[in-house]
């Protein structure tokens, strides 16, 4: 319903499986911190170990030894409003007639509920409200009445939404991915075995080669020895679906997403960040950590830009720090201090004290910020409450002029893929233009990247793209949204990247 | 599969029932300590909170309240040597076509494999390998075919074993005995609504009336708004099997089953242990706390009793204690201290240091002890390992002679219906002569209860209680065992009723 | 300032002290759930484990392998209404130039402030509030000045209250009993080594022998290779001052205090009680498990007494149950069962529900007192709350009527020498008739104990034990109370052997 | 012994001090994660709450309700290997004959053994081993016989070592710098109220304004009133001896230490490092997050640089990278991705997985580092296990050649003045030439940042720094090493701005 999760799955040779698998989703830990665990599988039996917590506190030694067998999955579980409990921690696990069923899943179907509607009609009962259950009882179903391949073929033909899932059917170790690709999975080679992950940081970890990205539609079943690995393109629809947003925020930086390193794209956005909107101010920095790549490829832009291609407008930038020779000086420095130890046990001040709060998190850096024009960088701005804070910071720590600067489109649609953004109405974007988001973050200018300046980074046709939160219209149907097959190519790319504030 | 649990259910009128059925589990907390459960309903949703842990850890008052609805069931669960894997806790939930569904499982099954290969062949998927969630998931599949007493009459016609159950579908409350009345289930009156629950001592804690047991092969269905209950007599067998031991060891003695009082049993029970073989000693201890209401029985009777009733051939006491006149002089007295605070922390003893322990947990009182010849009174022999410390920890106070006596047969065979006692192999009785027992324990005299003092004292037939743990002849057909219908009536009884040791 | 504790000490030949300090902690855990404590030290230096806990989770068995050395003393703390905080932990360690020192103390000193005030005169600074510091910082400076044995006989003669120390200046270990002898400290043969203790069951634990009690006003040094022991009698005054509440309620009934059983003495002043008020019931029943030995003696005495000994006016028993000839036929029956699983976590029931939370922890057996008539015994009544509840819940159990007797006087001034009970106003019979507390209580009639009955039993004047909580007279001077110096003999023990509700 | 630590204080007009102290410690955090405490006065008695763990862990909302008072002053001690003792947890508590007395320590004495003996002369006994409970007995004993003022003076001319201390002497909140200045210590206005603490960040987190650094050898008394401070400068030696690793590693990026902002020195402390020592590789890429700032000024500098000014020499950078005119076009990435999640509770991977334990941490990118020539910046070495493990990694993951570049000079000597390094063996420079150093790193060239360039950047004379880690000599008198007093002005500074690997 809601996982923006990390799934990750492993076949060896001679090694036990669990470890690797332990270090995957420790690589994995920004996926999702609600809940971990491992399945394996020792050609004999099902072991598993899930609970909620981090890696670190999830598994100790012990458990791992106690998880036998060389083959097995993993999942980690993305925290949300709806509470942490323990029914909903993954792999899912189940035993039938023809043997043990184990999920993890990353995404988020659109008709969990007919499918579970289906299956209860057929008599299956449910421990869970999640749609990861309804997917283990579909291919159980299925898988009493046809092969492997062909149950899966069957299982995917029923589900409808974003899915990579990462699945052992006993000793039998599989991945897939859905027919638009929304959600990132990859193959890697250890040398001895071969795992399967939702980033190629987790190969890294484990010192594996990435081999490539399982393709949309793709089931890839491991040999169990180890050996190597099968593929079966179940499903070819004429387009993708990738989620956009993976770049943007979601993934690790050192990660490579469908042929895409994370971080090679955030500097780029941030390059194109410069070219669509430039403002030359006497100061370029990032919010850490999420802006810090954007920061550097737009300080890296604006320092290579020749003044004459900086468009006119900005009096900002030119009139203060610009020369009208050789490059615009601008100065690229963390003016903004993270306290990596503000946690979950953190006692919030009292209404009076709440501004006090922001600056326990972020300490502006008096000598960066005081009597500069600062051009500020993230990645997004999701509900701008902390946006808003950080203006308000940078004024307050005598910043002559704060210009904001946004890695991606106005984010203005609810994500149904797997994200658990917010719901329409919290998103600052939805119902305000651009000018009036500056206006309540407080900036003097606030200008967005254009959608075709991703698509173009990514190098893909706008329809191969899961925009939905950025245009309203999704891959997939979704009850009371738009299909973006149903709408013209829209202009919306080339209006946000007009900024507000400048004239 | 090994559960000698507690169950609860309710349905009041206008109070919550969580807390209700919180003081319930508080009450049959003796019936397991390692998870506890409440689901309620509140006509629109079910609720559950399920943990492993003691009641008052499980549940905090928030928790509590978060359980809405009048209605409801609680399950506690016993310890196993397994392993304590919250997958097991109960109640079990599922939800399926026709609603929700939750059970609490007290009992156990014989045919668990045969239904869930059947519902198995049917495309079920099942999360554990408890036999409560077979029953739900049968149950479930009978309730997409017929109404409510007719489903639970199927599922009754396909289980085999022991159970009482408390079913929660959606918000209507029922309780179950299987049809030879195995393991105990009784109602009772709150005033404002109706309980159920594994002993009345649940119903007193809530100030309720007990109006009766729920009959073998009874169900009792609560009307959801606490103004009565209907019963149906699903299956009326020529026979019962209630379970002796409920009396001997596991239940309150503060409960009433199936019209007796439990202690009063324990204390008729000493009376008869004296009368079958008395051993007129200084003094008669019980080990604390379970042979107490035995001990206090038997020196009852030996107070009472005529001198010249005293059997021939027990010299020690005769030639020592007694008056050829009134009553044998013989003292009560409380000869082991128990400390209360040994619990799952402490650190074992070294093998050297391992006396050692055993004085920790129970010390002599050597004035008690010291010079006299001791009749020692516990409920039942297991393993014989505490029994056998307990004399040598007698015997090094000082005691001249220790008589051992046991209010119960000896258990000869293992419990197939719910109670984990021990293997055959672990069972001191199985393989032993009661004289060889004797002298493994090291003890002067040993005598056991026989089978007919146990069946006069519960005014049963011998055929109408569940005998398998002392004859090896069960009510229910088990693989590799005997059926109690086909044996003859034993004669162990007379056989035990002699103690060994004397001549 | 309220320690009700218990304090041990061990030096051993060979074996390290640490886990034989344990056990004896075990052993003593009655006396003090609130911290635990170890100190040893190995020739060269000091070892600590402090925590606030039960034993069991206190200590690891890693915890006790880093406490080296064959020597040692160690501490279990009461819990009281001040706060758990960990600065009063015991034993209190200090080093000083003499070397390290700890203590563990049971009692409580009436002079804290003034020894503390001469020691801040000189420069000494405190880190907790707790007298225990004071004593530690005394001897300290004693030990600066004099010898071992002088400086303890400074610091004895300049505390004035109760105390039984075991102390360890580095690997010299010593245990000291106030010139009084108000709490008790005995001296344990090992074997291998010598042992003090609190009570003589954490002996018993070790499987070693009582020697003796260390005797008022003596300092006993353990020899530190474990060889035996040398005894410096410290103060001689003329009397003593024994508490005889350590009897009565607070020890365990297996350990022997200054010569006697303490299970033995509450049999016997259970017995007294049926002497000094006979109540001739269907039923006589002890609240568990408080007043069981009580119960035991006064029911064996009842079995004894031949009727026309039972004094007139105890018309209830002797018109109902009582025959002319042979003893009157009293039952000892358990009436009320406790529920050992009811603690800390419990949730409290909402005022409507406050009945059922005492049937939780106590509930009648029906069938032993409906239509009865009963008598309760306990060892003492301190607020009444709890006394009150039960005759309640008998009443409502159909009992016929509820005779309580109390084997312990009226209560009526605290205790100042640590027992924390409670504060004057809030002891039931502190301004209260004894005809007045059975009215409160709702009894149908009330009978205390006699302290004569306690002097004989125990053997000694009067004068010789602490009396101050039932005749408000104290040993020691404190601030606006009276010293039993100062009073005549009173009579008070005549006046509460008679029964109220008897006529 | 081993402190380095965090301190504050809090004088406040109206408000209660408790939370501002919170806020305050956290902002501090990463100066200790052992312990945190706070310690407030109302002006009737001294309130403590000091605990093991994280500021957000020690301190519930409860707690900080429960220190009242609007003074208080608080501490986070930083972890060592001599264990996690609640013992040595401060602030440090007394009460003593004055009144109360609560002590913040930040620092290390060296000549702590003197002082206690000499108060152990005098009788006192000390709980713990630190050298805090030294400072408070001896303060305390000298305000037994002189005013504030004197009595700190006179406590001040004992100590020799290095120390930031804030004191409450009942609610009189004091802050005193040790003469020579090493640690940090700063005053802050918050409006309504004054603030101590040991880096202007906590200053900044309340909102308030730094106002200067407290002197070394200065008492700053602050008003209990929040009204103002007086200054007392109590000792005034001709140099000081200011820690110049605060600048370099142990400090927040965003504090100003005596002038200077802390993120502003490592910026010019790598510009200086490229200017002694460039190495105009492909791309410069920081240790995150410890070489971030030294980085970002060592791009910067090689940015801005002329080709003709790079030394002859670095023929790896001009021979492939640079042209004859215009800067070296350096590109400034992040290369290295550390993954925050690996924490206290990782299971570390079996000797054959050691590798892929650093990967998990860090994990290069591998289009920043294929192929290319590489610059890794990091403030210091001091074990060399990282970084060989760093260089290692980046070899693997293809870099052509790696320059190593550290903002410090070589550490060769243990810091006895609080910062807890390592023994003089562990340090990989204390037996190591450069170029052995490099050797043993396994990179390309290896330099390190000159003495001077330090002094430089600081402003400051050399002897006014405390080098003793960067040269063996000390400012203080330390049993074994050499006095800085009698060494001439070395020359090691200009030796280690030669880079090993060049030629």
């Amino acid at each position: 319903m809601h996982e923006k999760c990390g799934v990750a799955a492993i076949a060896l040779t001679e090694r036990a499986g669990a470890r690797p698998l332990y270090y995957s989703l420790y690589a994995l830990q920004h996926r999702g911190q609600e809940s971990a665990g491992i399945v394996t599988h020792d050609g004999f039996q099902q072991y598993a170990h899930v609970e909620t917590g981090l890696v670190g506190d999830v598994f100790a030694a012990d458990d791992l030894d106690e998880l036998r067998g060389n083959v097995g999955i993993g999942h980690v579980r993305y925290p949300t409003s709806g509470g942490t409990d323990a029914c909903c921690a993954q792999p899912f696990s189940v035993s039938f007639k023809s043997g043990s069923l184990g999920l993890a899943h990353n995404g988020n179907l659109v008709n969990t509920a007919d499918v579970r509607a289906d299956l209860e009609e057929r008599g299956h009962a449910f421990t869970t409200w999640g749609d990861t259950e309804v997917i283990a009882h579909d291919l159980a179903h299925n898988l009493l009445e046809a092969d492997l391949v062909r149950a899966v073929k069957r299982t995917m033909d029923r589900l409808h939404g974003s899915y990579s899932l990462t699945i052992a059917h006993d000793d039998t170790i599989m991945g897939v991915r859905d027919p638009l690709g929304n959600r990132p999975l990859c193959i890697g080679d250890l040398g001895d075995g071969y795992v399967l992950a939702s980033e190629s940081a987790a190969i890294d970890t484990l010192d594996g080669d990435l081999i490539r990205d399982v393709r949309p539609g793709e089931l890839v079943v491991l040999a169990e020895d180890g050996s190597g690995f099968d593929s079966y393109q179940l499903a070819s629809p004429p387009r993708s679906a990738g989620c956009f947003f993976e770049y943007v925020y979601f993934a690790r930086p050192d990660s490579v997403i469908d042929g895409n390193l994370v971080y090679e794209v955030r500097r780029e956005l941030g390059r194109r960040l410069w070219a669509e909107n430039p403002a030359t101010t006497d100061v370029v920095m990032p919010v850490p950590d999420s802006g810090r790549a954007f920061a550097s490829g737009y300080a890296e832009a604006a320092s290579e830009a020749p003044m004459s291609e900086i468009p006119a407008g900005n009096g900002d930038a030119r009139g203060e720090a610009a020369t009208d020779e050789g490059s615009p000086d601008v100065e690229f420095a963390e003016g903004l201090m993270k306290n990596r130890y503000v946690g979950r046990t953190f006692i919030m001040p009292s209404q009076d004290e709440r501004e006090r709060a922001v600056r326990l998190k972020l300490n502006p850096i008096k000598s960066t910020v005081s009597g500069k024009s600062v051009t500020l960088i993230d990645d997004s701005i999701v509900r701008g409450t902390t946006s808003t804070q950080l203006v308000e910071l940078l004024h307050d720590a005598g910043a002559r002029a704060v210009h904001v600067r946004i890695g991606a489109p106005p984010i203005v649609a609810p994500c149904y893929m797997g994200i658990d953004m917010a719901s329409r109405e919290e998103l600052i974007a939805s119902d305000k233009t651009t000018e009036e988001v500056r206006e309540t973050l407080g900036a003097d200018s606030l200008a967005y990247l254009s959608i075709d300046a991703i698509a173009e980074t990514l190098e893909r046709e706008r329809p191969d793209l899961c925009l939905g939160c950025v245009t309203g219209n999704y891959p997939y149907d979704i009850d009371g949204e738009v299909t973006d097959r149903d709408v013209q190519r829209p202009a919306v790319g080339d209006a946000s990247a007009r900024a507000a504030g400048d004239d």
